[in-house]
């Protein structure tokens, strides 16, 4: 289908699946960057994705100042909304019908792997009708299990927050030593429980130990593992995903669920403090230890308001940008991806096709793994180091000079 | 007792309870100011509170470096270790024995309620034994619930991270409509969770429920409470405190969970996430809504490196030098206390009689609480505002312009 230049005089852009630190950043890529085109008019957004789009619910993008994109883009979470809805052919109809009365051109969708594959199907819909429609994927999710990707907008800045809640948990556990673990989000991939370990500094700081979805969770073991690190240094910070599962690829938190949710996409609910407290009974009650501690991390790792990479943002802004010059210059629908063109570290962007990304799940490489599968290796702190952004705090510590025992030397 | 200058040759200083993000400020302000007085010549510290001094874990401060003690300083959590001991007559022995030993001639620690109770004892003790030793108490809690101080150093970091979570949470659950709550930490007094009601920006912000431990809880006024939220927003974001109790003063959370842990001070642990799953699960099961998600904020809110208040780590700082200069200069034990000289906002600090304050919870005044018992005042907001600090990230909106529906008008 050749490239009618007159169909991007509308853009459409949305926002799907759970939001981030920095998915307004890319919306604000997509609003600015069109400005630059004579021949884009309008930049429509639909609120709460493509729910929006078939219920009509547009704003009109255009009428906003670049002063309050500027400021939108340094707020986290979706400014049109989101939504969980995963289209039907009949929802798909839908949201042609409306994408046609409103004269769209090119609807451009910031989301993660669902939403990848909402384009996919959208892009797929539009050709077999004929109608002439310039689909694009822009990457966002904390999760950074896209395809193709290096890494994913939104992964960054949630990664600063769980190295920074880890270094503080270290440091709260070095002062009143006993076991903490928290849960961190990610049901298939671990990168960002996995970033945890960018929270110590000293040979003895935590994580001691980080489980990931990856490899397959035996409470044995890991019992093992707290008494090893107990004996070594007296105290234990553990970081796991909410989605370990055990060899059968059961999931932990599922077993030790009494209800069961699931949402639209077929997900397992895996939110609340069950994981969690249940793991710290298990050690109380297997190991004897009286100070443990579990936390679950939940939402606030993904939104919270001041804990942002500034490489995030950039990127987060570029790939926004990149989709708009892609849909204007190029002649194909796809998904802007991000990769590492130095490890010290640039990055460049490329447009992939779709069918490469959508509905597709990354998970950490073997080499980010330790080969006992209870921590990460230094190649995963090398690809994570750069991506944290400037002004990572950091921790001191008091040089303790001993002084000579009197009572008891 | 006359204040005998050369006792105060040897300083030692130690950390008591739950670390802050400023209590090595308040370190920093003991050593650094000592440094000022030819008098003093050495200070201590010793490691993990109490227990440190009992076993003659001393380290020598006076060997640090301004430099390293500044990057300890904006380190959060107890750079000396902490303790939870509640020293008995036996353990107050044992301190002096140590103290005594060491030619020590004040102790200063900076601590919580049991803390300040802890030096009230070793004062009595030293009296009673004839013992010249200068007791300063430097105030340090999350909890804001120390008597006679307008606010105490730690609360307005922790109140920072409060607030900034749960305007990202306000932000996440605006994109994914829904019922969000999230415990905060507060046995007894609210304040804490009172910090949460700062999130809000725009009218509809949440949070839009707020409870306290100072208003006793029920279960039906909260599910209705819920319920008109819902109606009128179709979102609903909440803040509760982890101590929260009926009107018989039985803790929710005690109520629900199986086993009860105590620590040494007879406190019920109300940690982990069993409060907010189970309410999570009460909202669905009684009013039906789907989408409802919990959240314990747990360790991350008192050590998160990289928040926190400036206005709190100044005011951290100054306790500790006041302290040395209250034992130097002046002729009595006491706690250093904060009070606000001017709302919009200035801080004066004086000395107080430890009885004053050891072992007594201040809770939020009445003031501070809406009629309802379901949110907090403007006075409060007032209270609070000028303490969290200097550039609090703020969200923004886009300005959403309409666009006119074409298929369904």
């Amino acid at each position: 289908m050749p490239n009618d230049q007159s169909n991007l005089s509308k853009i459409l852009v949305a926002q799907g699946g759970g939001p981030t630190a920095v998915i307004n950043q890319s919306l604000a890529g997509v609003v600015l960057e069109a400005r630059k085109f004579a021949q884009v008019q309008k930049v429509y957004g639909a609120l709460h994705g493509i729910r929006g789009i078939i219920n009509e619910d547009f704003v009109d993008l255009s009428q906003e100042s670049v002063e309050n994109l500027e400021r939108v883009a340094e707020t986290p979470s979706s400014a049109l909304g989101s939504t969980r809805d995963k289209p039907d052919d009949k929802y798909c109809a839908e949201i042609f019908k409306s994408l046609q009365a409103h004269g769209i051109g090119c609807f451009a969708y910031i989301g993660g792997n669902d939403s990848s594959d909402t384009v996919r199907i959208v892009s797929d819909h539009a050709k077999a009708a004929n109608y002439p429609l310039r689909c694009m994927h822009i990457p966002k999710t904390i999760d950074n299990d896209l395809m193709v990707n290096d890494h994913t907008p939104g992964f960054p800045s949630a990664a600063r927050f769980v190295a920074q809640a880890f270094a503080g948990a270290n440091l709260d556990n070095r002062a009143l030593p006993g076991i903490y673990l928290a849960v961190v989000m990610g049901r298939h991939a671990g990168f960002l429980t996995a970033a945890a370990a960018l929270a110590a500094k000293f040979p003895d700081d935590g994580p001691h130990l980080v489980y990931v979805p990856e490899r397959a969770f035996d409470q044995e073991r890991f019992l093992a593992d707290v008494k090893k690190t107990m004996d070594k240094y007296g105290r234990c910070v553990v970081a796991l995903s909410e989605g370990i599962a055990d060899d059968k690829h059961v999931p932990i938190a599922t077993k030790l669920m009494a209800q069961v949710e699931k949402d639209a996409h077929g997900n397992v609910e895996l939110a609340g403090g069950a994981l969690a407290d249940s793991l710290t009974k298990l050690i109380k009650d297997k190991l004897g230890f009286k100070r443990v501690r579990g936390d679950t991390f939940g939402y606030v790792q993904r939104s919270f308001l001041g804990c942002v990479s500034d490489v995030d943002q950039r990127e987060a802004r570029a790939v926004g940008a990149k989709a708009v010059q892609y849909a204007v210059e190029g002649q194909q629908d796809g998904s802007v991806t991000i990769h590492r063109s130095s490890g010290n570290y640039a990055a460049e962007y490329k447009l992939s096709a779709l069918a490469d990304i959508a509905g597709k799940t990354k998970l950490m490489p073997d080499a980010f793994i330790a080969a006992d599968g209870n921590h990460v290796t230094d190649a995963f702190r090398d690809y994570l180091r750069p991506l944290l952004g400037s002004n990572m705090p950091e921790a001191a510590r008091l040089q303790r000079t001993p002084v000579a025992k009197i009572l008891k030397p």
